[in-house]
């Protein structure tokens, strides 16, 4: 088999696992392509909700028979455990696969060893093969599980003169529909989205995911969570509504910064427990500067509409920085327009020292 | 001849008018491709400088005997009056050129009715060839030509939350050498740099043409105007050293506003009655604000870095709007990496009523 079609074999696999961002979760997204001895694609799947089956496990039922001796490519290392499914590591080889290609090790303890396992039963086991291209594709999943807190996305809503609201506390709306039905497709990829409560009281967001154009809420919602230290959230508040859960996160429960303030490490690890992997900060600013100045935040979507205020609430606000030496640096990573905004995407750099 | 080749050859002249940018003000930029009876480039030019031969001069006198006969490609049609070059129509006709072909008619009246006198002498003048693409490439000078005073570009430079500054006031640099070489670029192209006094006092800028590198400055320097209400520019501010003209304009000049500052229409009569065409205002906010309040900007070019500062001054104030359905609503144009930031460029929508 030429080793061509392993890679374009990942190519597809890549793409496969993408279909289960945002419902997957808390699992990771993972695809899987197998090949029989030939190299031809005699199966294929990928992990599409927790407690369903595994992306292996839906290619090895449409191969049948025909996946003995060929080779599963895999974009993560086959689980080892029995979950909410069996382990695919047995699974692959009481199918009599010979070889397994694997984008990325599961870093997951708890999973992990399924290389080890196979290779136990006589399975060549291959790593590396589109490893960057699949890390970018469960970037979340994997970040958030080596380190124990979710991956963070701050995503913020602007004129081009950096203003989230005019001065008169409108904002209804800075952005195009088609850039707001954007941040409800974002919003769909996420466990969790968190909003301050000024927000809240400013704005009374659902903070759902829908469809725009009818109303209608997606089947899956992410937990909603509200930063609240004093606990002001109204009885009465759209977050509050039976339409997806919502946690109201006060300090009393969370745990307390200096300042009084819910701490946020404290807040992440405690999401992480309950099974968030990526989490949607919506602001208002000075919850984005505090996530921000707490090195907190690891991607940026902006949307950035092509219009002037002069005045009003900025996107940002409080983010530690007082000199121009100590701003916070990004790599920008896209820029596309959506509707007539832009979207623009970027990642705080690692800082120094 | 196939009319491709006119085509062909209004699309060359437009490049070549572009090379005159910034340099031919306050004459328009204009380029010339002389065709032979078979369609052979036989001559090209463009108007490189005020004072300097006209495009259909230098075309006429590469093409010698071959233009008799030929077809003269023009960009703006050509001048019928003696100034400090003498009439083209006159030219084009005692070179013995049967057909002049023209992109856009001149608006100048003083310079106007070229067409009339090449018809009146049996030339064929036809018009509208590539007329958009040529009306882009001088909408400058047209734009100040036809309404009285110059074409206004507001640049400014702030990071992807609005900031132009930090909060301790330090600004350089917000953005990459390579956007600070592109604005030198874009100074390069204008009659006139404005800034506001603030600037001058917080800033101390050149506002010079310089190479970035080297800082050696460029053979043409835009006007520096300072405006300036009350007359505050230091005496050992750098716009009044050597390196470049200076208007400082006050109120007591120009005339005031009912708030008693610089009245901007007027300081914008006053600088077409210069000569002053096109003109690049650099700020600061309040300064923008006003132009931006009183529908005083052509066109908007922003630099925005990705970096976050959540505090400190905005790239722009006091642009007259107090709730969202007032923003100043803007078409992007163009959106291009410029080294590390993105320049964003923007019209002005016009407004209703």
């Amino acid at each position: 088999m030429a080793s061509g079609s392993v890679d374009e074999a990942m190519r597809r696999a890549i793409a496969l696992a993408a279909r289960g961002l945002g419902t997957a979760s808390p699992n990771p997204v993972v695809g899987c392509v197998l090949l029989d001895p030939d190299g031809e694609v005699v199966g294929e799947g990928f992990h599409a909700y927790a407690g369903g089956p595994h992306a292996e496990i839906v290619a090895l039922a449409q191969a049948g028979q025909r996946a003995r001796g060929g080779t599963a490519v895999v974009t993560l290392e086959p689980c080892d455990h029995t979950g909410r499914t069996g382990p695919c590591s047995h699974a692959l080889i009481t199918a009599g696969v010979a070889r397994v290609v694997v984008a990325v090790p599961d870093p997951d303890p708890v999973a992990a060893g399924g290389a080890a396992t196979l290779r136990a039963a006589g399975v060549r086991v291959e790593f590396g093969v589109r490893a960057a291209e699949a890390e970018a594709g469960n970037v979340a999943w994997l970040t958030s599980v080596r380190r124990g807190w979710p991956y963070v996305v701050w995503k913020f809503a602007a004129t081009l003169d950096g203003r989230s609201a005019a001065a008169d506390g409108t904002s209804m709306w800075i952005t195009s529909e088609d850039a707001r039905a954007d941040v409800h497709a974002l919003r769909g990829t996420v466990d969790a989205v968190i909003a301050g409560v000024g927000t809240v009281l400013a704005d009374d967001p659902r903070l759902t995911v829908r469809n725009l154009r009818d109303g209608t809420l997606a089947i899956r919602q992410p937990l909603r969570v509200v930063v609240d230290s004093l606990g002001r959230t109204p009885a009465g508040a759209r977050v509050r509504d039976g339409a997806a859960e919502t946690w109201i996160a006060t300090a009393a429960q969370v745990g307390a910064d200096p300042e009084g303030r819910v701490d946020l490490p404290a807040l992440l690890a405690e999401l992480h427990r309950r099974g968030v992997r990526a989490a949607l900060l919506e602001g208002g600013p000075s919850l984005a500067g505090a996530f921000l100045a707490a090195g907190l935040v690891d991607r940026i979507v902006g949307y950035v509409a092509p219009r002037l205020l002069g005045a009003g609430p900025t996107a940002l606000a409080g983010a530690g920085v007082t000199t121009i030496a100590d701003a916070i640096d990004l790599e920008l990573t896209d820029v596309t327009q959506v509707g007539t905004d832009l979207r623009i995407t970027a990642l705080p750099r690692k800082r120094e020292g």
